[in-house]
């Protein structure tokens, strides 16, 4: 069960690094919704690598192919199969690690859990699972949109390179700009002067993408163990190398006064509102209208080229030196990932809250 | 299904701060499981108001009733029911509140969704509700300690007092020696005068609980959506107040470098361990036998005793002021929840394991 | 897991026959339903025992406490605990049973998986629990009521006595008026002279309950595994002492042919329904909005007065005299559980189906 | 979540009639298994359309490609995706079928609930879609007999030519020797004969299938709604045409006394056993260890070659006739899937009660 999120926009993936194919089988997407088969296209190419000097070189259409539960270019309620093939495997680079475990990767764990595993390419842990979790992820915007809510991500910080994500200057519609897909143009090009540079030391380097949701009504969420934010935490918590969540004022609250961290509330023509947000849009784990927005820590990528001490799968020392082709920094290409899993868990929320509403007895 | 937690140790919560009742009913507990009912009032003693002169007011036994599920002081493997009164509810303090929306609490947003709702003392958000959190995470605690899984959470920020949670020479027994529940003496005695400080200006603040999770064998957690991180920050986000998670080397991990943020593996006498450990004792999503340990950050809590402005259900300006008996800062007991919740977690993760361990075709 | 059913409007149960209490928390019952209390005693009357002479002797007055979920007579959206104090439990008249696997019981089957196990009163395995089922069943349908959804269920069959339950001339009103709950008086009074002849002879008998379900608008179920059939269907395969399920023609479909057996649709002032109904109401597990009927087959009841031989957990051949106040035969009381189990399937997929209700792109 | 089955051995399945494919992911498949292709493709044999004289005549492989969750022919413990192309699909046969609601089929309950849908051969209601479940099946029959869990279905009624499915003197070895898949040879040859007039006579006629079930060990199932009974139960009536299901004395308990009824415990060299198996392997929802058998009840084949009157999506009064490539009765074909849900429903309770078995504290 592992392999499915969300309960009633619920989605199911398959497939390994260097397997005929990965994909995803949508359960719960509802009935009538025009495909935009553009909007998907647009965020696989987002998402995939050799889209940019300063990503992973493999080269990848990441066509997707609709198998099901579309009829007529219109959702049809039933479960959705969306289908990608894996076209340029190298499986080769990967043979001489058949018994190496491989620094900050998952060999070691899944050798240790599962005995028999596909190690080409790192096999099901690899990020290139979440080409499908996009592909889920579009059908979940294309619902979201029909509410009017509305996902944006970006790159915030790149080493020490830090932009303030909540800065009101910010020109969303320059995300896809840069490369590194940071709003703010010099900032963007410092990011990937730091990138380029760690890459030719054969090094990797960690970074951070914020995400904002507006739009969403309040409602979403519910009490206890599915908040908004829990599922929102698991979901971006769920992508590779993620090693922190914050939400609205985040790690800063632990040295808030609650006279200064409240959010009052005002009224203008019959809508409720707060005047500030550190609470980031949901309060009890539900929404409450403002804006959501939220911070993802991203680790450096496992794989450098330097030589690393590391043990075999017989407990011997042996050395391993990186090859295959990696990214230097996951950022740029995790933007499209969270915004897919943030789409996710809000469709799941919006079906789950729509049981409810209306209801009058 | 928003008040159920875990797949195969699974928890149900019901009950408000101001109703009759609280509790619990767990499904998926093992059978012949001895019950430990000192750990039970010990963990619900350190979670249950009035206990120090920085804490709630609010009196409460929170004895344990034992109602199904264990015969002969020995659980069945059946449901088991746990039940808590509620004794020193004072529910005309919050008679005034009936249509006020507090500011950062979840009148609101429960108004907003559920339109009739239990606003005594915030009814089902209250915090109250994490006592059946707590009586449940005892059983988990008592399975996991069948597995020598040993989980120790403690204070290390209030305000701006800061503790190195992995500092060395941390003694982990000193912990309740302090009503803050920060192992270290000088530490804790800052804090709690911060606190008493924040108290004495009706204020609150902010803090942060580390927790540290030793004696988990390699192989918990599962790959993709139900990675031990992304269940562990769920987990955490679930609790009330909770605005961050971090787990390894967490936030942290954004300026550093994949050579040096990569665990060498190392081996010793056949059992293989990293030299560092920025994973966080997991990867790929599985413990990999080192110690895991996040941090999880708090807000102030949202009662103060000042008057603030804002709204009420009709949208009328109003003031409102804090009534009730509530925290200045609510990390310390906050400590006995991130234990329950960690612990309900792993629970769940180690009987995941259990179902594909030792199958051999 | 295995003490839950229902998807949106979800029930979990505890307790056992001879523990303190037994009880349900319902999760997703919406806000804002109204508590028809008379509603919920008078289903617990029809389900308890000693309520006439052809039922088990035992006294409870099975009263329910509603311990959250419900402020000022109104449900809240919260779960609801509806508890049950056991008040006879008589333990002695079990304690020789205690390393006894009496026949068609399931002493063995809980000693195999178990190991430890309530042996009082056959513990979970008790048809006790179906207590906490007609309580919840009862929130569901007050849930239904609001639909207009109307479910009715009688005994059709007591040993070789059987009516049919189909007939168009039986008043279902008068289905309290025997003990036996059959609405044909005549043949109910037959039914009563058997079940009193059995129990006379210190045995048991078996028997049919039926239930029929009208108000039903089409679109209720769902396609694949979770056909309203398959719901319903594992709904009474889960009562205790089932054997058998059917539905619309059920069993009698095998000798049908085709040109026979098809229900051909006709329209009526713009409504669409069915000349015959076949069908049983549902077709590709959706309800096309006819009345849904199904059967349900009860075995005798495994406590006899006769002495039996069996073996112990030692395995040692024994025998085994009857004790403790047994029915000579369930269907009577089972009549109310199969409408609650009934009454649970329907709410948790009429508020599956409202998810997708009413969205138009 | 209606298109996913079982808990830890849990399928999602995808794909109408007349899709480029259908298919199925396998989530909780443990690793290292040895797939066995021949079994996969003898069962898709036994399934598929033009197998025989007596079947539909559409021409299809069904040759199962593997997509991911193997590597080196061995299950790896991640999700399975199997998928088979459709290739005689016939949508035009269809075309006239667009906005008819034919006799007992899925079209009016689909439109009520959809609005939106693939009218083409039955789209998702198509019984095409018990292929992926055949395909699922053989993994969970791989897991089942490493455990010697055998499962045989076969056909033991057409009509009104019955066989006894207990009868001590079958010889299972000989289900396939015939078409109509019953061991009894000459039984067999007058159901073809019938099935062979029914279809020459453009009728159809119902059926039934039987299955047994040995080396179930004790202790599988669970108390209250999962028993195995009731999941069993679930898996038969969610195929396509079911109508009943009965296991152990079935419906023929109604008649019975409990002195009659009751299965004497016996032992035999230290293994308990049961003299007389009136349960049908199953006390208290969990398995005895003695067979499990159970009936399921088939409907006659709602396509039919005569002009029926039914209404359109319009309400309009219109006359159908019957085109396409159907089954004059489905039992034959049948067979193996009540094989494929029976091992599935087996698979996913020997996962489940490896959770609790030797643990001991």
């Amino acid at each position: 069960m592992s392999n499915s999120f969300g309960h009633l926009f619920r989605i199911t993936t398959y497939g390994e690094s260097h397997g005929p194919a990965i994909g995803v089988v949508i359960d719960g997407c509802p009935p009538g919704l025009v495909v935009d088969r553009d909007l998907i296209q647009k965020q696989m190419d987002r998402r995939r690598p050799g889209q940019s000097a300063i990503v992973s070189q493999r080269k990848e259409a990441d066509e997707v192919e609709i198998l099901s539960g579309v009829f007529e270019n219109k959702t049809t309620g039933m479960p959705i199969h969306l289908m990608i093939r894996n076209e340029d495997a190298q499986s080769k680079d990967y043979s001489h690690l058949q018994d190496t475990f491989r620094p900050s990767h998952a060999d070691f764990t899944y050798e240790a859990k599962y005995g028999h595993r596909d190690y080409r390419g790192g096999g099901r842990s690899s990020a290139r699972e979440t080409a499908a979790r996009v592909a889920a992820g579009c059908f979940a915007t294309m619902l979201l949109n029909h509410f009017n809510i509305s996902i944006t991500a970006f790159v915030s910080q790149v080493g020490n390179i830090i932009m303030d994500p909540l800065r009101s200057d910010l020109d969303h519609n320059r995300i896809d700009e840069s490369a590194v897909r940071c709003p703010d143009p010099l900032i963007a090009a410092e990011m990937e002067e730091l990138i380029r540079q760690v890459r030719k030391e054969g090094d990797t380097i960690g970074g951070r993408v914020s995400c904002i949701i507006t739009g969403v009504p309040p409602g979403l969420g519910e009490p206890v163990f599915d908040k908004l934010q829990a599922d929102l935490g698991k979901a971006m918590m769920s992508i590779q190398a993620v090693k922190g969540f914050e939400y609205g004022s985040g790690f800063q609250c632990m040295t808030m006064r609650g006279s200064q961290h409240n959010d009052a509330f005002s009224q203008t023509e019959g809508k409720i509102s707060t005047i500030t947000n550190y609470s980031g849009g949901i309060q009890g784990g539900i929404s409450n209208g403002m804006p959501i927005y939220f911070n993802v820590a991203f680790k450096p990528v496992a794989t450098i080229v330097a030589a690393q001490a590391t043990v075999n799968s017989k407990g011997e020392e042996i050395t391993v030196e990186g090859k295959g082709r990696h990214d230097p920094c996951v950022v740029p290409r995790a933007v499209p990932i969270v915004e897919a899993m943030a789409a996710l868990t809000l469709a799941d929320h919006m079906l789950r809250q729509r049981v409810y509403q209306n209801l009058s007895f």
